[in-house]
């Protein structure tokens, strides 16, 4: 049996969820909260690894309970006193030994905020990318339905991605806009190493008239990395959600 | 002629805004920001002394610029090029010597948040107080109705208040409901020292059921502090708007 927590963090003061050398990381953080209500060494296994700076309401990790000490719809309570205050385990369910949390996902979904203020505003300044010029959101929400399908995403992933096919399904973009907010929702099968943030980069292109939203087929089509925008900021990225079957 | 500033900034890091001896306050970093601007000490007056971790959107201050070097209109560019990040001024314009930004205030509008999530959600903890017992969203709107008018607010008034007069009046106390959030926007002609923050203690005693919606006329009839709730946190008070005629 294993144990499947959902986690929110703000990502603005960890070098990202997976483990490494140079930075603490929100999974590190996690397995020594873990590691220290069982008395032994736990490893986690996280569904997306979220660069550094990017948040979450629902990422998803599995481990497996070394004995059943604590009861699995405990775990938030128990796991969260030992968390900082940027880090929650939100709710944890049993699963089955077969289930993994990479390989059955069906859906990821993330959003991307932009403040589109004149100046940034402070109280945004965590969560969003600023962007000063004024930006056509009809243009932009026009540029996101080409996104939408299944297409070969080469020219929207970083050059040192090791994924073996550049092919993803997005099943939905979809903007909003509040005062000078603008956000978008986007949901698909998985997405390429920075490939939000590079969509993100894109369509603040369109919106400052750079690109034409029909712009964005053309380069999909090329697969080419220089066609496309710049990686927004990562502070504007929040991993809403990870679905299962 | 004096300059007259509207400021945001996330509290969090400060000890407030008013100077003083034992710790960073708003004013100070402001102050120094302007006095390195113009080469010479500045003294700036705020509208408003918001306690450490509290927030604003709209915060203004005063202060007379010794030569006219920069046009009224570029100050908040060239104060923001000298500001943290989460200090910003987002307008200026010129007002006459004889405006008073204290005693010259017509309404202010300060906004509360509640985070009624079983868990706190970490994007939000900067700017919400966590409450994890589901409230009564009907019964704290109806309890707001009571605070509305002209009163004696001695019951909501801290200890240590220099305060000539307690008496207050709140033009409006408007609640909102999003998801886990419960958000109120209350408006009045000034508010006593840490007036809102037990505004918004004893409603969350109404939501929780401890007090009875008309119970909030008795307390406020009372004049007894003790009889009021606890100071909510700082960190879920955030200053909106200050006006003048």
């Amino acid at each position: 049996m294993r144990a499947l927590l959902t986690i929110s963090y703000d990502g603005t003061n960890y070098c990202g969820w997976q483990r490494q050398q140079n930075g603490i990381t929100i999974q590190e953080i996690l397995e020594r909260a873990i590691s220290r209500l069982y008395g032994c060494e736990i490893t986690i296994l996280g569904a997306s690894r979220t660069d550094s700076g990017v948040h979450a309401i629902g990422q998803r990790a599995t481990f497996t309970p070394p004995d059943e000490r604590i009861a699995i719809d405990r775990l938030p309570m128990a796991i969260n006193s030992q968390l900082p205050h940027d880090i929650r385990v939100i709710h944890s369910q049993s699963v089955p030994d077969e289930f993994h949390v990479i390989n059955d996902t069906v859906r990821k979904t993330y959003r991307y905020q932009i403040d589109n203020s004149p100046i940034h505003n402070p109280l945004l300044n965590r969560y969003s990318q600023h962007v000063k010029t004024s930006l056509d959101y009809e243009k932009m929400k026009q540029a996101a339905k080409f996104f939408e399908g299944t297409h070969d995403f080469a020219a929207f992933c970083a050059a040192n991605s090791s994924a073996a096919t550049t092919t993803r399904t997005i099943y939905s973009l979809e903007f909003s806009k509040e005062g000078h907010i603008i956000t978008f929702d986007i949901c698909g099968n998985g997405f390429l190493y920075n490939m939000i943030r590079i969509i993100a980069g894109s369509l603040i292109d369109v919106g400052i008239g750079k690109t034409e939203p029909a712009g964005i087929a053309l380069i999909i089509a090329s697969g080419q990395r220089e066609r496309a925008g710049k990686t927004a900021d990562a502070k504007g990225l929040t991993l809403l959600s990870i679905e299962y079957d």
